[in-house]
């Protein structure tokens, strides 16, 4: 018997379904399109079964950002790519990946060519090194073509670890896709002096990997890129349907919430607050606030607490009653998702099917002196 | 064998043992002087442990905000109040609670007494009811005496419910502590009024129950208040020691993260971001950062992606090498928590305990259609 919406308790996320595999769909299409290798990264859904559709689709492997994500990954994919330093700890769990496991990581660094090369050996594997670039994102990266030389030439020299690229996360770029193409045709630029500096040294990039979810739909403009990470594009949210890089159809993740109060004047209070929702505001301000409903987009949650969410009522019509449900769009998906251990997917009011997100927490170990001391 | 921190991954919530426990010290001492009833808000910790230390101290019994906590929290504790409007599921949740659990809930709504006295009759127990008070923070809460002089009486004509007294949450009251004395004088004389309205209709409360963290150490100039709640005094954060609330000294739980990248000019990166220590600012702006270091208070996490978090280095003198460890003071700590699985207990260098966050997440149900469809 099929569960219907209404039975569900609150706050919970849902996934359309339809819209999901419409998303898949696209851009699975659009990566082959312009024989761009796709390698999704999958902290927006941290979820073994939405991986395992984006493969069926044609994905080369995954992108991940903890040693946790990649574990759980390993279960579906044999072809994972950290993209986050391997540095101390991270770089040993990483290398104890099962060994049938193609593994590439992303550094900017000596220390982290060192940590991943001694746990390399230690694991009596190869591993596949990319030269993490900051290419205006400022966020990690080497500055130069001269540091990306030295490294590059550093990581040959240090078996089991295999040169094979760079690697750059576009990330400063999320004006409206409408006035991106400045900054766009500036990548493109800096990327190809870049990839020519590094074949005149003798180090050519084989892999160039980088997109977000807004860069990947314009990646084909790019010279000499061949790899795309977008994460995002799975769900979209209302950041992503702001900046213009996908419709508002396209935002497959809802958080379902009840109205549990209508007691101060022209507010409505949600039981989806920062803990169900994220403090997430809109492009580093919160004046817009976190999120709005499906069901009146004129409605937004202009305040929150740990489990309470204020919907400003000021510029609708709508009169909610104590009890009502309403679906909130996010303003950052990857976040919702990691706030929570299970997703429902539905179609219509019919809730079809659930998942775990399997990725979500670290995997910590319990401390080996473990005592309740109760 | 003891663990050491150096022998722990990262990014891992830490907490400090000989703090914590100065800290439940403290507020059980600071109750039972002043003659209040102490009902500590779990949803700092989430955690059976330390709710059993609350409650070895002298503790009347637990705060919860959600049905899951509650639920978790029945393990260690027989007496609940559900500090959320018990509204839709909620309430039959609630009401099927262990039936040795003295339940109390908090409501501002004639539908949140009609769905909880339907839950109460159905599993054939009684429910304790307080009435929510708007005291200023306008979240929650009927605005007059009238209103809840009405609400209590419908309580009354509701078997198994029982009128128990208000409630009220000043979490408007956030200034510096030097600066609260206005504030303070007026929740005071409000609350002296609605009591005695309330008396004069004939529905005196019995329970009088206030109090934050911040406002709880002033509770006893507050006339007629009689039951305390605060959550975040377990472990404080940069919030509480900012508003002077607690002593930097006093913070309990710090992150441990390490420095992953130093290849951007002027800042390093450590793999502590927003996932890890929430997007939480510091009252409403996001000027002072996302947190402080432990070693280096003039260095704060000044931007975040998902699991990165930029250390301004501008006012230091530090410089952070790759692979170095840093333990960060978080704005908002029952952030942090409920993204952690699990917390580690520690006495200087050594990690000698941890502990579940037994009540994170929601214990959601799946689908009853569950499919696994691959």
């Amino acid at each position: 018997m099929a569960t219907l919406l209404d039975a569900l308790e609150t706050p919970a996320p849902l996934v359309d379904l339809e819209r999901l595999a419409r998303n898949l769909d696209r851009m699975a299409a659009f990566a082959a399109i312009n024989g761009l290798a796709l390698r999704p990264h999958i902290k927006t859904h941290k979820s073994t079964r939405i991986a395992a559709e984006q493969l069926d689709r044609g994905a080369v492997g995954l992108t991940c950002a903890t040693p946790f994500e990649a574990e759980v990954m390993s279960e579906v994919c044999a072809d994972i790519l950290l993209a986050h330093p391997p540095v101390g700890q991270r770089a040993h769990r990483i290398a104890a990946l099962p060994p049938q496991v193609r593994v590439t990581v992303a550094l900017d660094s000596m220390r982290a060519i060192e940590d991943i090369g001694a746990a390399a050996k230690e694991h009596d594997r190869r591993v596949q090194v990319l030269i993490e670039m900051d290419m205006g994102m400022h966020r990690v990266g080497v500055q130069t073509a001269d540091e990306a030389i030295e490294l590059a030439r550093m990581v040959r020299r240090h078996a089991p670890l295999d040169y094979a690229g760079i690697m750059f996360y576009p990330g400063h770029i999320r004006a409206h896709v409408d006035a991106q193409d400045a900054a766009m045709a500036q990548l493109a630029g800096r990327l190809g002096v870049l990839i020519e500096a590094l074949d005149r040294a003798g180090v050519r990039p084989r892999v160039v990997s980088g997109g977000s979810t807004p860069t990947a739909w314009r990646a084909q403009e790019i010279e000499g890129l061949n790899e795309i990470r977008p994460g995002t594009y799975v769900y979209n949210d209302r950041t992503t349907a702001g900046i213009g890089a996908c419709e508002w159809e396209d935002c497959a993740l809802t958080v379902l919430a009840t109205v549990v109060s209508t007691a101060v004047p022209g507010q409505a209070v949600v039981d989806a607050g920062s803990k169900a929702l994220g403090r997430e505001p809109m492009r580093g301000g919160a004046d817009d606030g976190f999120g709005i409903l499906l069901e009146y987009p004129e409605v937004t949650v202009t305040g929150m607490s740990e489990e309470h969410g204020i919907l400003d009522l000021s510029r609708s019509d709508w009169k909610p009653a104590v009890g009502e449900r309403v679906r909130i769009i996010p303003n950052h998906v990857c976040i919702v998702v990691h706030l929570n251990d299970l997703v429902y997917g539905v179609r219509g009011d019919v809730v079809e099917t659930s998942w775990s997100v399997a990725a979500r927490g670290r995997g910590l170990r319990q401390a080996t002196a473990w005592a309740e001391t109760r």
